[in-house]
């Protein structure tokens, strides 16, 4: 159910939906995932306790590391080995940012990759094979009181690049179909540090929402010609935009107020962008992230870039399109989307669109 | 992360699969889901209060109805229109189960059913339709206090065949793709209310977990001429066994505790199922929801029907075949698991197996 505090804050935004519009459901032309509409579902009572949105902001900002916290400056020697940090051990200035190994990771990278001839089996059934993998951690600032959006855009930019950079790294090694990049912010989002961070893992296979969403993808384009993010998103559900992307709350929002932030060229690979996008991107990534903490009562949310697998044949390039969404966490997932994989979302795309265009981003 | 309660009364068989393994990848045979498997993640730190499993269990027995609570004895009048009760109105004692419509729906009865013309629309792209369905709600007891499984078999079986005919119902529906039967308990686990009971949500679509999981039984089948859920599962991730059912925590299950009950002879539809078969199913549902109350130390679970859509043409039925899903909330999905759909499992199956096995479930 949505936490207490959004339903305060969308008052608005749902009485106008819950008048206008009843339930509906919805099917999008990138995951092919049907979702149920349903902005009645937000008055339903409750008896039990629900965890409202941890508040992620970590205490007073008085400068000082947090004696625990390994991610802080200083307490480099805590941390798993470093991959590289920004700006480079030489420069004269204390690191901005540091991208680690993960010390509890869920792939290791000392493991025997998998062998051709095990290569991911190809058709269904049963399979294992060996966790080798990448899992690294990007520690976004050396400040434990800083967030990301607290950063400036070249600030923001930086942490983009060093994904980029990390991911072209990853991309060189044979055994690595894909790299997911993720944050997760807030406990309720999963965080299990504070510290600003964001996490990616190089894996030994295509994942299930990956080979999902380029399949559908696929028939989208074989059946109309042209790749499902290249259609311009309608005006009711964008929320902004600027000269290279577009952020807009998808037409079948599987979650409340997520948002995509799309390339509006064609382009298959989130590594590839080139760094004056890149700033386009980091500007605007900041005044959504700004948007949803000022609108929403400082949510717990997570984000992840969605890109193409490497090596995929260049037929495949056509409708291959990266993007990266942002869903904060209001609701609990239940039994029926846990069975379905469809979602309930009481709030319409073009009503958290409003609510996020109302309010300023900067 | 896991809960620490959960950690604690899992020691024993996490340091024996710490011990014994490192990380592997596996996927499924009725998914088609890549799920790594990682014992070491368990032991990472946090300096973020987790919210722990939500305690489900109501206040002290009294027997007297909770003056806030429509589902209790007493409080017909408060609910929605009643579908039917067990026993019949017309019996002398009080009712026993009784299917009510959700007050709250996310599908309505009352919506146009779609016309024939905009029946599921074939091939990927982007669609709507009317918010047409059916939410049910099953109370499975007229006692606040009283779970699920604190009914003796024959109750939990009325309960499991009130679901049944109220799915035989829906199935008439000719505009009823699907029905999914779910119950949640506890707030974690995205329970509203308090009092026992489950939910079902007739749709006018399939949902997408359906086809994907129709899809990579198909595919498993022309392959091996298997059914993949007719395979008997092995000894090590074996729970329990009946004449007609096998409890067992699925080989690349994607949460950890997971477990499936399948029945062991070949069958599509959960709601087929004869009467002295379903009382088996009881018998063995209770016990598995009794090892997880007292080996996890009363967790909020979810449990899902999983069955065949309506209508299947008979060349699909050799590779569809039901089973019940049980899922209890240890774990929260960070932004890698929304991202690539695979998740991260601290404990293997054959750990998980091995330490319900090893506890009473009566
Ligand atoms: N000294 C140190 N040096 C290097 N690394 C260190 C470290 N101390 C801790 N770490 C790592 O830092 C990471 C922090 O990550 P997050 O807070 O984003 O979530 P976490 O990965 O714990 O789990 C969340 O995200 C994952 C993936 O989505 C979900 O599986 C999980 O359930 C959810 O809680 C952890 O992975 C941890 O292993
Ligand atoms: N007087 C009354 N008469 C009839 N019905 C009444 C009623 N009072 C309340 N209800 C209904 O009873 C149901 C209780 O259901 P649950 O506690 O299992 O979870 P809920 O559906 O709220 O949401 C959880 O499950 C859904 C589906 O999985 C998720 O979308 C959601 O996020 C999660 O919190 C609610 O759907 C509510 O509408």
């Amino acid at each position: 159910e949505l936490a207490p505090s959004v339903v305060h804050s969308c008052e608005h935004g749902k009485s106008m939906a819950e008048a206008s519009r009843t339930s509906e459901a919805r099917r999008d032309a990138v995951f092919a995932r049907w979702v149920i509409f349903s902005p009645a579902r937000s008055r339903r009572p409750t008896d039990l306790k629900s965890h409202g949105p941890a508040n992620p902001s970590p205490g007073p900002d008085d400068g000082a590391p947090k004696p625990s916290c390994p991610f802080c400056l200083g307490r480099e020697s805590e941390c798993a080995p470093e991959i590289f940090r920004v700006p480079p051990p030489d420069a004269s200035p204390p690191w901005r940012i540091r991208v680690i190994e993960n010390l509890f990771p869920a792939l290791r990278r000392e493991a025997a990759p998998p062998a051709p001839e095990d290569e991911e089996p190809v058709g269904a059934g049963e399979c294992a094979v060996r966790g080798f993998g990448f899992h690294d951690v990007v520690i976004e600032t050396p400040h434990h009181e800083v967030r990301l959006w607290d950063l400036d855009a070249e600030g923001v930019r930086d942490v983009l690049l060093a994904y980029a950079r990390r991911v072209q790294q990853l991309a060189e090694h044979p055994a690595v179909k894909y790299v997911q990049v993720f944050k997760n912010q807030g406990a309720s989002a999963g965080a299990s540090m504070a510290h600003s961070h964001s996490q990616m893992l190089g894996t030994p296979f295509v994942p299930p929402s990956v080979t999902s969403r380029l399949n559908c993808m696929k028939e989208v384009f074989e059946r109309s010609g042209k790749c499902s993010l290249c259609v311009v998103p309608s005006k009711d559900i964008l929320v902004s935009e600027t000269h290279n992307f577009s952020a807009f709350v998808p037409f079948a929002a599987s979650y409340p107020f997520e948002i995509w932030i799309v390339p509006r060229q064609h382009s298959s690979y989130f590594h590839e962008t080139d760094q004056d996008k890149v700033l386009d991107l980091a500007g605007l990534l900041k005044s959504m992230l700004h948007k949803l903490c000022k609108q929403l009562n400082d949510p717990p949310f997570n984000y992840m870039i969605h890109s193409a697998p490497f090596g995929l044949s260049s037929s495949c390039l056509p409708y291959t399109h990266w993007f990266l969404q942002i869903v904060p966490q209001l609701s609990v997932i239940g039994g029926f989307e846990m069975g379905s994989g469809c979602h309930i979302n009481p709030v319409f795309p073009e009503d958290a669109a409003k609510i996020l265009r109302e309010i300023d981003g900067s």
